[in-house]
């Protein structure tokens, strides 16, 4: 059996009580490390998993996940997730491919920060579509989640934005070599989203109506679900001088007036003060 | 300390390993029974936790959560919810309350439906905003959620619908006595939901452009996350026919056309076939 087990987002002890059955159990353990990550390495997961892990990065579970299923008709295979298992799109892939091989597979989910964000006091059902924001590079500066953010601000809705990591990236000097070298790992900050969003402000200057301001309510996240997670509401130009610390962050920009609620549970758990400055915009 | 438990969507042993700890060591656990039910029962969860529960129905959370944070300042108290306590605005709430009267509070976090119904093989990404479908009653028939399903795939976005869940509503009748009777509990079907669908279609047939139509893809899930777990795709109109037997069950209104990886998961998984019939529309 080959079985996809998300382990939520805090640390060792956020599996499930089946998928920890599961792992003790199983014959091998891998652990997909390029999607995501935990606060806690792969030694602290070892130590209380009481298993070896094996790493699996992107070639290996895009590439070569013969190397995960071999085996797994006749005995347990586990590869690991931080979050959900179905926060990924590869993950809907290894699946198919489990499928088409013939290998039986299960599934044990977890949180992700899909539904862990509503700690943050904003209400999930207010949400629209979420959008990834990538790290922009001299020559590649995508922004196509800008349109994204704007049918959703036009709705009233918050916009979930889940910041870039890489993971084990070739370095371009390496990219033509035999040997591959790969970029110290990077994680987007809530500050360094901001600053990115703040960038396209000024492209878009001269569209009349825009998707945001440096004035619009921002939530920066950080650690969600571990003892040291970090809630911050300010507006985004502010959100730019914001330092939450160790990785990850997530950043959520408000849909315009809040409920009620939620304007009480930013004011009860952050810094936020409801004024006019901030309100609907 | 005020712990709100997130015990994710299966059974009993969806619980996290740190959920489990705390419910052993508390002095009392609540189990939130109004929002969501388990596939599994109380005596279920109390065998495997190894603890006795209380039940918190609506009033108790709502009205009397004084008697849930009694003691919680000197000892642990825990409220379990089923998937995770952000599914529900009623858990903001009480979170804001247990700050209020100073007492400190931890949440555990765990699988909902809105990520978990990733397990049906549409991208997370490309869902829009979730909506809730309610029982209509022969005098309120509230269609709020047409608009919302239709500005999502104007946008080509999938729609999450929750299904309308009445756990201990009081009867009409009672509702003027002393002593108050309750209704029967009633779990929304994909097969009702999609029913109502199709009558507010009647009722707009004259508006032009329609949110969906009869043959609208549509995915129905039931029991998310455990073994009975059942995933079928059909147009909207089929869905009526469909029954997927026990509760919870949820329906998404596809946004259009599919990615290509989606649609090989539900041929892969589903009885669904792509045709011309049924793409993109």
């Amino acid at each position: 059996m080959f079985y996809l087990i998300g382990i939520g987002l805090g640390d060792a002890k956020d599996i499930t009580v089946r998928g920890l059955e599961i792992v003790k159990r199983a014959e091998s353990v891998y652990l997909e490390s390029y999607t995501s990550i935990l606060s806690v390495g792969k030694d602290e997961l070892e130590k209380f998993y009481g298993r070896e892990l094996i790493i699996a990065d992107r070639e290996m579970v895009e590439q070569n996940s013969e190397d995960i299923f071999k085996n797994a008709d006749v005995s347990d295979v586990v590869l690991l997730v931080v979050g959900d298992p179905f926060g990924a799109t590869t993950h809907l892939d290894i699946i198919i491919r489990a499928k088409q091989k013939g290998i039986p597979f299960q599934v044990v989910h977890n949180a992700s920060i899909l539904n862990a964000i509503g700690c943050c006091g904003l209400q999930l059902y207010s949400f629209g579509e979420t959008v990834s924001i990538p790290y922009w590079t001299d020559t590649w500066q995508p922004d196509s989640f800008y349109d994204k953010i704007f049918e959703n601000r036009k709705r009233g809705l918050h916009t979930l934005c889940l910041l870039d990591i890489k993971v084990k990236e070739p370095t371009l000097e390496s990219l033509m070599k035999r040997k591959r070298e790969y970029e110290p790992p990077r994680f987007m900050s809530v500050s360094e989203a901001a600053d990115q969003l703040l960038q396209i402000l000024l492209k878009k200057a001269d569209d009349g109506e825009l998707a945001y301001k440096e004035s619009t309510l921002c939530v920066g996240v950080a650690r969600v679900g571990s003892p040291t997670q970090q809630i911050v509401a300010c507006s985004l130009k502010e959100m730019k001088e914001v330092d939450l610390g160790k990785p990850l962050h997530s950043l959520v920009i408000t849909g315009g007036k809040l409920h009620p609620l939620e304007e009480e549970y930013l004011e009860t758990f952050t810094a936020y003060k409801s004024n006019d400055e901030n309100a609907g915009k």
